[in-house]
């Protein structure tokens, strides 16, 4: 874990507010780090409904499997997240780690194991000891009590320099219902389907399937719009998590539901403010990269010529040496496979024109780009010229810092 | 240009002889650089053949544009090279520049335009002034004599640190004939389809056609199996030049004929050796990284996994850290969306196995692997357990060096 906070961490810190029917307690393990929390426990009163998106790794991790089985019920009880290590590529400890995991949190818990959720994030590959949870295990259950999500973010965090946590409010009929999120990310960010690990509370009354619908909604332009740096985790994993407990809330059993109009806008907001942090801290980052494309064939085209873009090693270091160099931008567009014609093209480095029609622009200032490439946000806009199609994706630069943190991560 | 030379340079220069029918010369033009090279004039006798490959990138250079437009009349009488400016995206400028170059390079060497091949590498957008190709070129023919391929490989480098040449001979009937290569590399290194800038010289009477033929057979297991940092050039170009002029040489027709046999063999240890002299001097590379994938349900699909893991940056700062972190092995199989069943897959850095059936080897010595880490070649197997399909790419570490070079390259 980093000592350093990233330069682009969030100012303020939001004020989290509590969930009814959520109670939350963080306890050291000693799994991996020394004197830091390691595991997060939450406690769902009964009727509480999941949702979950997972990693399109071929090889996912032992929790990403347990909680893919047991979703299918669509009801949760209890959710023990670990950081340190992954149990991703354990095999058969792997899956005998999440079952006894499960046991020590149900027994804990007065539940069925089959209604605790497990995520794991640290090294891949190393066995995870469960039998560490056991000691801690009834004091979180003792000690879980509403409220703490910035002490639930930071237990979860490995590379992170900051605890990430968003929160918003919506109107369902006359309910007022509250959103509470944490996510960690820092590296091997490059969502399919999910992220890192991330957690979404509220207290709406919402079926597990509508939850669900939403939710792979929500993903698709805020953390699968994130890259950090183009390696996808094995350990990948989004969950939701409704208590219906908001006073007077209407039980919804439809995504479709006109009713959730204002929540849906509210779990998109949530999840685009947990993404965009997770590109903010982002290993060794020191600027955000938001890359819009336009006038691509198709959104889907768009997607991934901006991924293209962010993903690109020599687009990511000119930022991190502040060069305008929109040649690489050029490069990328060209290497992504997709429809595109030199000639048409124009790219804007923070609202400055530097290309245009297939050429550099003739009123090229390079003075004025350097200054805009100073700043620690930079906005990178490629115009394609041949459809509607529209994207945008959020990255970080490539600094000598994500070399020295990856060279060194298990050492 | 770096100042420092590759510790993964090749400790021996090779001895380069000449080719019949071939003269070269090299000048300062200062298109970018100061006090060296940046120019090379190639001379052919009529009668020599040509093929070539290029970029896939769909905004390729202007050069690339002119060489596949020519290239359909399968011959040559010069080919010029410049390093410091790429002439891509530079729109009709960029066309008028290779316009000019090539009348330039006709009036001297007494040739049509249409028989001139034309390269550029360097930065991208910026405008190629191809009137300083006037004042040195007349010098150049006069110059031009057989033989100094190193000269002329150095005349072509940009961040190379070391020029990279080839050379090998076959016998095709009774005719001895001399296969001279020479290439630039270091980044902006995933060709699709051909690489950076190569060049390839034989005395050897074989057609066009059956020249290209053999170029792109022999390209596919050479230079498009290896990466530096997943990021195709708009400038990738492959060039063969075939002047008849060995002694009693047989004229060739087709790529068929098994008179090629020696040569085929031979044009594969030059594009073998000149692509892994790109690989080994990757900006910034301290490791030269052998990816070998096997057990895959194809060799296409053993390419992909093999590419995945080569461009993963978490493997290649993890290897720049000497950390046998197969844990991000395994999260390059996974997302590399190829069929893979983690449960059958294994894994071996240096030939010592460290993880079998989807866990950690149960022999697993931490030491041991730490010494094979500590070396400049590593050797890095997969085995799948699916089918019969196997491949083997080249790359590099990825160190706080790309970074610097990548940073500040155009300051």
């Amino acid at each position: 874990m980093s000592t350093t906070i990233s330069p682009l961490a969030p100012t303020q810190v939001p004020d989290m507010p509590a969930i009814a029917g959520i109670r939350l307690a963080t306890a050291e393990a000693g799994i991996r780090y020394k004197n830091r929390t390691d595991v997060l426990l939450a406690l769902f009163d009964p009727g509480t409904t999941a949702a979950g998106v997972f990693t399109r790794s071929k090889c996912p991790s032992a929790p990403v499997e347990w909680c893919r089985a047991i979703l299918k019920s669509g009801k949760a009880r209890a959710l023990v997240v670990n950081s340190g290590n992954a149990n991703a590529f354990t095999g058969k400890s792997g899956r005998a780690a999440t079952r006894l995991t499960a046991e020590i949190a149900a027994k804990a818990a007065g539940c069925k194991p089959s209604e605790v959720f497990l995520a794991s994030t640290g090294v891949i590959g190393e066995p995870l000891d469960a039998t560490k949870f056991a000691p801690v295990m009834q004091g979180l259950t003792e000690r879980a009590r509403a409220g703490d999500f910035l002490a639930a973010a930071r237990a979860i965090m490995t590379t992170d320099t900051f605890p990430k946590a968003a929160t918003a409010t919506a109107r369902i009929g006359k309910a007022r219902v509250t959103l509470c999120g944490i996510a960690k990310g820092a590296g091997m960010i490059a969502p399919d389907m999910a992220t890192m690990l991330s957690f979404i509370f509220t207290d709406a009354a919402i079926s597990a399937p509508a939850l669900q619908t939403m939710l792979k909604e929500g993903v698709a332009d805020t953390f699968n719009a994130v890259t950090i740096d183009g390696d996808t985790s094995t350990s990948d994993t989004l969950m939701m998590f409704a208590t219906g407990q908001a006073a007077d809330c209407p039980r919804i059993a439809r995504a479709a539901d006109p009713r959730l109009k204002a929540f849906k806008k509210a779990l998109g907001q949530v999840l685009a403010n947990l993404s965009e942090q997770v590109a903010r801290d982002g290993e060794g980052a020191r600027k955000l990269v938001e890359i819009t494309v336009e006038g691509a064939v198709s959104k889907a085209s768009a997607r991934r010529i901006a991924m293209s873009i962010a993903n690109s090693p020599l687009v990511k270091t000119a930022i991190a040496g502040e060069d305008a160099n929109w040649g690489r931008v050029v490069m990328a567009v060209g290497k992504a496979g997709e429809p595109a014609d030199r000639d048409k093209l124009a790219i804007w480095f923070g609202g400055i024109r530097v290309a245009h029609k297939g050429e550099r622009d003739p009123a090229y200032d390079e003075a004025k780009v350097s200054d805009v490439m100073k700043k620690p946000e930079i906005f990178l806009k490629v115009a394609l010229g041949l459809g509607k199609g529209r994207d945008r994706v959020l990255t970080c630069d490539l600094t000598k810092d994500y070399v020295a943190i990856n060279g060194d991560y298990r050492s």
